[in-house]
């Protein structure tokens, strides 16, 4: 009998995705940060949803506090990296009955501070009973239709830059980022982003998803991939989840414009090529590598 | 320590519920089976999520088509509970990894059958590993402002009436009932509903939220209560969750136009009285019984 562990977490969305059909106020489906959807002359609306699950994306140790702005923060980060902001979200919780009250008001807390600071309107919600803590949270956003970006329009030529710095997958960033959403409006707001995509399943699985999706190809730098102090393993860093930096492609002219910016969150790590290019590392030694498929799978 | 299970569901509900506050474009928060947000000149939009656990809303042993039918049209019937109709959702599921890829299937053909019956588009999702199965279902709506109805404008002398016939708790109606969201929209297009609520939480426990919510009283009659064949113990019916019914109110000419209608479905089981009336059972035989609180909890 075959097992979602044998197709793996892309090969049952796949699967899912393939069956569906939508209608014409749907601009885009599943296979994105967001989906998106008509909204009215000048706006869409996007719509994401997350879910937390315990032992799998954070543990009892952690700060609830920490553990709440973490759920709330991730669809942030998606919205962000469709060039929207958020507006109004639904939180579903299943708690088991032992909860201490304390633990779910700091939860809560945690959830409350950051949807205020990214002004997110928490509209409603759901309480469950279940054996392990689940939170699952639906955003709805805004973008204005010109600017919408995409994974899907990366151009061969097109500089690929990241926001920050990986933190590598031994860190607590994945409970402390901080959603680039004034980064991603600022881009929006200024240049002509081609395709951006947040770091979320790890920076080469996540530049693989803009690669496929816009049919071509690229190649990174060693000596360019910003890498947190103490970060020694390059390829584990390249492959590590729930960096949630925003990772995004331009034209060059574009690129130099924001370069002339002069915004050191801003870093140029690569370039786009033709889909035939393949995917490749320069590593220091300026030697060409293939990069395989890698990155932080659920199954 | 306090824990969860010392203030009960609504009791946590009420804690988070008071530290939220929403800027103008939210119409209703939370405390309503949908929330409301404002869209455009003629129509709300309505965001509703309901989350559903292994062995709380389902076991395994249930038919995983059936499951997925479930997720999808719990939120349905919140949204035909506002008078509105179901456009797009976005689905988190949580999995073992064990799970069978047949069961996975299953489930999704279950939502996806039900969603393109009632026209609502699947946009998308996320998929996540857990150790019980866990969906999660997020659901946009739309509602014409003058139609949209809530739980708070049922008024003394209103005649309450439900859709359907309660099947009581031992039944598998959960997995089978119909969204009534054609009923829904029938009673908005051609009549002025006060109060609506889909049951849920179980007759008492719903009727007891239009009325707190409305600061009213009622009387509903024994003689009145629609129940299916071969349920014999009144209380467990009055107070059995997951019916799905919709209970509703409207004026006293509005209900003589909706019974001149005779249409089958709805059924006149009750009056809404002052508040100071209270909230009563009249029974088979004239007798005036108080309605204590009860009805299911998840804590």
């Amino acid at each position: 009998m075959r097992r979602l562990k044998d197709i793996g977490e892309f090969g049952l969305i796949e699967r899912f995705r393939k069956s569906i059909r939508t209608d014409p106020s749907v601009i885009k489906a599943s296979g994105d940060d967001c989906a998106v959807l008509k909204l009215d002359k000048l706006n869409y609306q996007l719509f994401t949803c997350d879910m937390l699950a315990e032992d799998v994306d954070f543990t009892l140790k952690d700060k609830p506090y920490l553990i709440g702005r973490k759920a709330i923060a991730v669809s942030l980060s998606d919205i962000a990296a469709c060039a929207g902001q958020g507006r109004y979200c639904v939180i579903s919780l299943g708690l088991p009955k032992d909860t201490p009250l304390k633990f779910a008001d700091e939860l809560f807390k945690g959830m409350r501070d950051i949807s205020r600071k990214y002004k997110v309107n928490i509209v409603g919600g759901d309480l469950s009973r279940s054996n392990k803590i689940i939170i699952d949270v639906s955003m709805l956003g805004q973008v204005e239709k010109k600017r919408l970006v995409l994974r899907e329009r990366a151009r061969p030529g097109d500089i690929i830059f990241m926001t920050g710095e990986l933190q590598g997958p031994a860190s607590d960033k994945h409970l402390k980022f901080t959603p680039r959403v004034e980064e991603a409006r600022f881009l929006a707001r200024n240049f002509k982003i081609n395709a951006m995509i947040d770091i979320s399943d790890g920076l080469v699985q996540d530049l693989r998803h803009i690669l496929n999706k816009s049919a071509v190809g690229a190649v990174i730098y060693e000596d360019l991939i910003p890498l947190s102090k103490g970060v020694r393993n390059l390829s584990a860093a390249l492959n590590s989840g729930e960096e949630f930096e925003l990772l995004f492609t331009l034209s060059r002219r574009e690129a130099q414009k924001l370069l002339a910016r002069k915004v050191a969150e801003f870093k140029p790590i690569g370039e786009i090529r033709m889909k035939q290019y393949g995917f490749k590392l320069m590593d220091k030694k300026e030697q060409l590598i293939n990069i395989t498929p890698k990155g932080f799978r659920h199954f």
